[in-house]
């Protein structure tokens, strides 16, 4: 006998549960199709080489390596092998947009919900496999800066529709971030990237030890740009107009600085434009983004009850994707959820309920005599569109109450002698805990618009 | 530089092949919640010890196995690793039955719909990742046949939506195989797994070759007692009562035998009881399926116009998930669609139309400072329902059309200055290559008519 159980680092979930994120996974897929970006699958496995490319150190020491009986056999030792698990969405959307270069229309809107993998020291909160939700879209040679415009509305659509409560989408521009330490003398990236990872511990050390640093002998700014640096880092703003405003009293600087705060102006307005609310998008110029793989706008969304949790929808501005496949020029502008995270953290908050099955009804078996007419009245129910399910072994109906009550399933269907001869079916409402008759004919009609009326009135799923 | 490219034996689709594919997982994945079946997702990778208890031979040399890099450099040749691909999604729902037993209620309606991997070699139509979709019902310490009966009436659910043409469900049962063959002599199951194994051979080989088999050296049936088995084996039913009837006239035999026909006749019963047309099933009692794992109710599924394709969609009645997990005896009946490789047959033959995208609108742009104007007419669309691409870039009207004639967008919404002053905006339909105008205010409402009207004529897709 083998204890039966799950490899450390993954999320495996109970019906409910599954319900519900897969009730998640439906609202950000229905809401990139809303937006016009088409679904792309690519195999969980890649060549090691195409793979593998220039991904150096943290994440190839994360790659999940794959072989076969047969190959495992053969292999030589140290030898890399030949398929490897992808490790996130946007290698292998190089490859395939690279791949298929030719049979594609750019812009190219696409959208790929899959499992990722890396090999993660297992711990509490961290996956090592784990749904990654994305959107990007890549121009040919170039992308108008309007794109990342519409990233933060298809954002505002997944998360007003996910009903976790508020929340903000930052904007920052990495051009604006260049051109203000340029301004400081500081024109190595490499050296912006160190500086602005010193910047990014400000909330961890605080404003005192950070600038201690600048001013130090591995920064060597003098106290007054330090101070430009820390005030420019902590700008955020309130409201569209404040937001206008404070791009506005940045006055002028590199080529570099004032691209940033043209585009930063263009992507505010079109933003609006797009009809979002505008407390839900803001100016936060200490937003980089870890990847130096950005080179404009930047994106990081946060829950406003729940900032702890980080950001739930991160992305950006790149100004060439598949620069290892192909000589073509492919900018593009995208963003991730990363969907197995949010949800284990939303249920640790206690944001997710879990208490609605995707099945609506059960009809319930009064009389074995019965079952044919109970499974015209389940194939009736089936053809309205409602999930239904049908009790077909024959059991004490206190139990088969109960059985829907903790399936949560809302409505038992009962159809007994005496309801057969005055043609109408018996329901029971198990939220409401009301039971009331409907004759036959009208069972579907009836469920059916009850059950609509409880989608409208929010997601049945979170009464 | 290097190029780019998938590994072999994946199946990776363009956008408009993906959202047919997609159409088709929906449409299973739909039809199986209809009947109240449960979803449930699994890891990827399983713990070696736990997926290969006993699965040997064949399957265990295409298991796939993974380390990460750090695995990989710590692992001692020779050493079975400790994580594996599931190659299949009986075992992990075994396990996953098993481990949860105390959490789920009997009997477990699940369905799953995930990738699979297996090492075999590359060859067309022959894929080392694809999806199966498959549904079980998993009974406790036992589980009536009539749920044997369910099945028959979500394949009907599932193909009839799928809308590929007209196909049959055959039935057989295992039962009633074993007590046949026990009424020739041979109760050795092993010997019993040969005799199926040599009569399974009969379109092949021909009624002769095989005959000469079984009288052979092999089997030493006597002329009479072949004669018996391939006259059995041949026997196919065309509808309901003629299945009855050819049930009847099978008369009397082993207590197996006897069990085997109750069976059938009660799930046939029921199978009409769920409303599935007496066309679309029939028994069979050749069907044997491979798996010595079956031990009553076999299905099997075939179009009948493409008989070629083989069985579409098959399973059975088993009598223990997880005896390597648990001492529960848990009873089942499954069925399961490789919808990867259906798909693949289906476009080969022709019956897979990849003409309409997801995309049902997209709002062109005739002039920049309507951009704002088009952004708030494509909102309203999509708070209507309506998938809405919006043409960002400026570009001459004549590509913005063939953009999307060649995506497959059905509607363009154009507004210019005369349309804006007239509060009126113009409409082609590119499927009709028709224009018309609309009330600003009636737009979405005119077009979620027509795109639902082209639905309920059969999918769109399908025009």
């Amino acid at each position: 006998m083998i204890k039966p159980r799950t490899a450390p680092g993954v999320l495996e979930l109970l019906p409910l549960d599954q319900i519900a994120f897969q009730g998640m996974l439906d609202t950000i897929r229905r809401n990139y199709e809303r937006f016009g970006f088409l679904p792309v699958e690519t195999p969980v496995m890649e060549l090691s080489e195409v793979l593998l490319t220039k991904t150096g150190g943290e994440t190839e020491r994360q790659v999940y390596f794959l072989q076969s009986t047969g190959a495992l056999a053969a292999a030589e030792p140290g030898a890399t092998p030949e398929l490897a698990m992808r490790f996130d969405l946007t290698v292998p959307l190089a490859r395939y947009v690279a791949e298929h270069e030719h049979q594609l229309a750019f812009p190219f809107r696409r959208y790929q919900i899959q499992r990722v993998y890396r090999g993660e020291r297992a711990q509490r909160g961290r996956f090592r496999e784990f749904y990654q939700c994305d959107i990007d879209v890549i121009g040919k040679d170039s992308l108008s800066v309007r794109f990342d415009a519409e990233l933060p509305a298809v954002i505002n659509a997944v998360f007003s529709e996910l009903d976790i409560g508020e929340f903000t989408i930052w904007l920052n521009n990495r051009k604006l971030m260049r051109g203000f330490m340029e301004g400081l003398g500081v024109a190595d990236p490499e050296r912006q990237t160190l500086l602005l990872r010193e910047v990014d511990k400000l909330d961890k050390r605080g404003a005192e030890a950070v600038r201690e640093t600048l001013t130090g002998a591995d920064f060597g700014l003098s106290a007054a740009e330090a101070g430009r640096l820390l005030d420019f880092v902590q700008i955020r703003s309130s409201g569209h107009d404040d937001a206008i405003a404070k791009l506005d009293a940045l006055g002028q600087g590199s080529e570099a600085f004032n691209q940033g705060i043209a585009e930063l102006r263009e992507v505010l307005e079109l933003v609006r434009a797009f009809g979002v609310p505008e407390s839900r998008y803001a100016l936060n110029l200490s937003i980089a983004r870890g990847l130096d793989y950005y080179t404009g706008t930047v994106f990081e969304t946060l829950l406003d009850a729940y900032p702890q949790i980080g950001s739930v929808c991160s992305g950006g501005r790149y100004e060439d994707l598949a620069g290892n496949y192909t000589r073509s020029k492919l900018p593009g502008v995208g963003i991730s959820i990363g969907a197995t995270r949010l949800y284990w953290q939303l249920r640790e908050a206690g944001l997710i309920d879990t208490a609605s099955s995707s099945v609506e009804v059960m009809v319930a078996q009064l009389d074995e005599a019965r079952l044919p007419q109970c499974l015209e009245l389940a194939g009736l129910l089936r053809t309205a569109g409602i999930n239904t399910e049908v009790q077909l072994e024959p059991k004490k109906l206190g139990k088969q109450l109960q059985h829907a009550d903790r399936a949560g399933i809302r409505f038992v269907v009962m159809l007994g002698e005496e309801e057969e001869a005055r043609g109408v079916v018996a329901v029971k409402d198990m939220r409401k805990q009301e039971q009331f008759e409907v004759a036959r004919g009208e069972l579907a009609k009836t469920l059916r618009v009850e059950i609509e009326q409880a989608r409208a009135m929010g997601d049945a799923r979170h009464d």
